[in-house]
């Protein structure tokens, strides 16, 4: 049997986002990493506005020890893919319901990526469930977040609001 | 610094789908995860015609030693979400391409998932993405498959053709 | 001929909703089987935070004398699929027009089911019209509800407004 | 209790589509209702070349001793729809997938009726579904029907290619 | 050379929509027929809800003189297909953005008429237009329409709002 | 009552398509004129490629006896709007199912007119339903067309095949 | 090498709106060729309602020094392609926003021309892209654009909230 | 009056495309730029499996003479925004209908850039356009380009097959 590894303080979740108008919409999933224990980093680092510090971040982040990237756009999201494209690391991305196709075209385009870089696409606007499906993957490494999503998972049986 | 595991010869992924009709949409899946050297189990489950089985499968999976499972399915496609329900373990979605509406039924029923269980979705048809995503989640635990997936990246870079 | 049965008191559709949120949007289906004299049960049972109770729900549905069940979801709504994947019971799907796509996710996610398993779909956010459904199905074996709906069909010929 | 008709040898399901050529997409609900033992008339006749035709059906149904429809059309499909307005008769849907569209503007047509005139509505091209949502309904009075639909779900847990 | 017919005082166009909810709009269309000097009949008339007022409107435009009818509906918007299946008059559709999927589904509902019986589809919402469609269809034959439209289309230019 | 005009053998529609290559998809269209006894005139005059020609066309048709235009095209369809900028006579529009989005856009290019210049417009590839509609509209002048056409509709409802 | 040309005072950009309802929706447009230096010519002409005028516009531009058109258009969106269709110019064709649709009609009656006359289409009310596109095809003739463009691009890098 | 510049030898359009699988579908573009005698660079780079080599194309373009930039690409098309991100070099993108969805998500990928870095997107598979626009744009520099292109302009006129 393999022995899981235990969480450190280091942020092992990087969140990177297109815009500063976006940094709302991703409240709900640095709230959900917080309660499960889970260390970020996060910043805004747009794939089209500065390409670089974008490539920087990916190239840069399993050795700075982030074992998963979550990415968010809108409109022609590049972000998630871009990362993708130069690292091995998972990344998620969050198609944002940004201008008037209400996140259709994020989702396509983040979704839809060409074989050999997968982005782990999660539902529109869906940044709790980036947070959650961020912790799923952490939790095969370390126990004691898989601990705490299963209490996680619990609590949705009884609170009929969430 | 964490010490990553080693990978033993337990099957790590469960790859389900809901048709034995979709089985050879999933054959670059498989492909890979040999390439890659990481064990599977494959079955055939449906999420509406043998919802037991299918449970059964999600709820035993962790015990079993699975560590991500990547289910595909069609049209109202119900099975990751199904799967995602009755476990914490990572699920991936392949939405597949079948009947008229060439796959975007199946996608926005996999991806569009609530709050609380999340789906990390491929592309529609996107078999292969599936297994590489898979790997990429193991690759924090299993430093080899890390290594093997870096190679693997390595390769997309002179194959014009993939 | 076959002489058709008398309606007792026993609830005879079950209503369920994947989330507290979704009630205020089911107002017109318990208005309408109110208005027509018949018995239901209502509850919020998630197919994907609170699988158990939504399955134990559909398996004894029939033998507590349910005979329709209506189902309403938003987004990947699995809900209708999940209940009809446990029944033989006709199961009314209600796709929501939850989140930024307007209800066409939920109605692919309900309306596409693959051969085996069908669900009743109605259009989007279209509860009435399932409790309308609902009675007309019960209407095949209670004549009195039969004609309780003769008479709301004359109805509608009168009011421009409905 | 209820005590639950049984089945005569009088037809209980009239099934039309709106165009000769669409017959063959409807075998598979032939041939179900065949299996089931459930006695049926089908017939062409468009609500559009032959209105008055259809709904002569749609208005003697009931006293002819049919207690389901099940319409079929493609395009801007309207047969379902006009035969709802003139019954109180269950009526189901089943959008056909002729020309560009592939289905969608059927689908569309069918399922987002106005308040007042229900159609059930199943999944593009989903005759045998239709056939299934049929019997289900009958089986709330009549029992046998109810027996056979149960071994045939049972036949679905087996049959992976179904 | 044909001479042209005058224009009388009898209606020549039938305005019906399903809803007394649409009427407000369709204002645009009323006041473009005034302001061209066309008589015109509205009511309300659904296909679903009161089909038999509908198509006794259809049978009996003609003889009743309308020459052109226009029909509005949104949803499944069947209203203009029922007319157009009742009578040889020219139809004129109206497609309304009624309910979350804004005027697509009433789009496809009436623009994707099967062979035989065709409908004249205008833009959703688009009651002035139908009024102008109307109002050049009836020219062909009242020559003095002809000239209001001609200076209608003159003043097009110079209103850079329009 | 309104004396109805008789018709002569000049042409009274003109037929025009954006590309010869879309000739074959309108031979219904000719047919059916021909069948009715109604004179046509037809060419190959693009919007795009040849806008001169086209707006020759439009402007002249009125005082060369042409009363209805019918205007197919594909993609962005622009055809059949620059035709009615340019007349007041009443122009139908064909969307033809041209590349690889099936018509939807040629669909929405010729159906979304702005106020002012409305484009009766027809279903996708509805060569068919394009010269019925243009028989209507001349039968509200001319007498035996609209006899004809009242023979016609009477055969649609014998022929399951239409 | 071939030596750049010097930009003078002579507009070299011509933008059209077929409305004045969007002149507020091309603000950031027509702030940033000032931002750049560019000088530009704005009216306001329909390609239906002022068909001669747009012709005209379009015809004469070139000789009027002008080297870019942007023309932005909503719903059946034709301006672009009008345009396009009477010069050798670079037509920007911007889709708005207008009508229910949310401008995916208006994108695709821009972006799917036919072959022969392409228009360079930005993203749905993508008016200040439509502008940078312009100064980067002034650029590659007049350096000094060039260099001013360099520097926007740099500022983009330091502001996340762009 | 500012002289035009002639054109030399030295490649100015470089066409990258992600896959060797999509090159036949640029073969209008190669033959209609060396019927301009336009010199361009071809070249397979995509955006995900060799992003590096992409980034240096863009970097390195202007520098080496480049003036206009086409790049090709499906699915989720990054390719032609992570150019436009590295470049002020016009880009224009060309949306392959390669997969299930036929472009329509390469379309919204490449089309729907946030603001900053425009892409001048032609139609899906719309290799001719993009190399006739990228005349149009080499043209406001280089006359004989022009002269070319107005050459080819005339042909559109009497080839109805075009």
């Amino acid at each position: 049997m393999i022995k899981n590894a235990q969480v450190d303080r280091k942020p092992k979740v990087l969140i990177l986002t297109g815009s500063a108008n976006d940094l709302s919409k991703l409240e709900e999933a640095f709230s959900f990493l917080e309660e499960m224990g889970v260390e970020y980093v996060k910043d805004i680092s747009s794939a089209h506005r500065n390409p670089e510090k974008t490539i920087t971040y990916a190239k840069s982040a399993k050795e700075e020890g982030i074992e998963v990237i979550i990415a968010a756009a809108g409109l022609a999201a590049n972000l998630p893919g871009v990362i993708a494209a130069h690292t091995t690391i998972p990344v998620i991305g969050i198609p944002l319901a940004t201008g008037p196709l209400s996140g259709l075209d994020a989702l396509l385009s983040i979704v839809q990526m060409p074989k050999g870089t997968p982005v782990a696409t999660v539902g529109i606007d869906g940044a709790k469930n980036a947070a959650i499906l961020a912790c799923q993957i952490l939790a095969i490494k370390y126990e004691e977040i898989g601990e705490k999503l299963k209490k996680y998972k619990e609590t949705l049986k009884g609170d009929p609001k969430k």
